[in-house]
């Protein structure tokens, strides 16, 4: 199955709910950082991801940013100071 | 000049760095969330920027992530919750 490489960042104001997001990401892919994941993933995995975290945010407050980056190796990729790897296998839908 | 999107995402640990960082990157483009900006930059552009963050940070505790995205139009972005504009035009360097 075809997999592409999306970024998603998250921005949940409310505690709890930043912590479920963060739990729920980390079965869809990488942490970047704090509140960025990187994620290769089907077609279907992006609807599961988008169907679950529809569930745990408040759609007034909170806000998902999903980047579809293409397919995993295209993208170019910088850092500057501390480095991350980037993730080699698919998701972890645990 | 020829623009490439790039999305910048920083996580940077000390309050005062965090705050030059900031600022110093609403002079290179639109702040998507709290610490994500997506940026229209020329090469020259993201010369400039790379040096003025390089300045701007702890290499040892913090870290910017720089993702090429191609040229502006070209990306898929998707936002759940709140909406935000995306950049229409280039950089503002102030």
């Amino acid at each position: 199955m075809l997999r592409r490489r999306y970024l998603v960042a998250y921005d949940v104001r409310h505690p709890q709910r930043l912590r479920r997001v963060s739990k729920k990401m980390e079965g869809f892919g990488d942490r970047t950082q704090y509140s960025i994941f990187l994620c290769d993933l089907t077609r279907a995995d992006v609807g599961d991801m988008k169907h679950a975290l529809h569930d745990l945010i408040d759609s007034a407050m909170d806000r998902i940013l999903i980047v579809d980056l293409g397919y995993p190796g295209d993208q170019k990729f910088e850092f500057l100071g501390r480095r991350h790897k980037l993730p080699t296998i698919g998701p972890r839908v645990l």
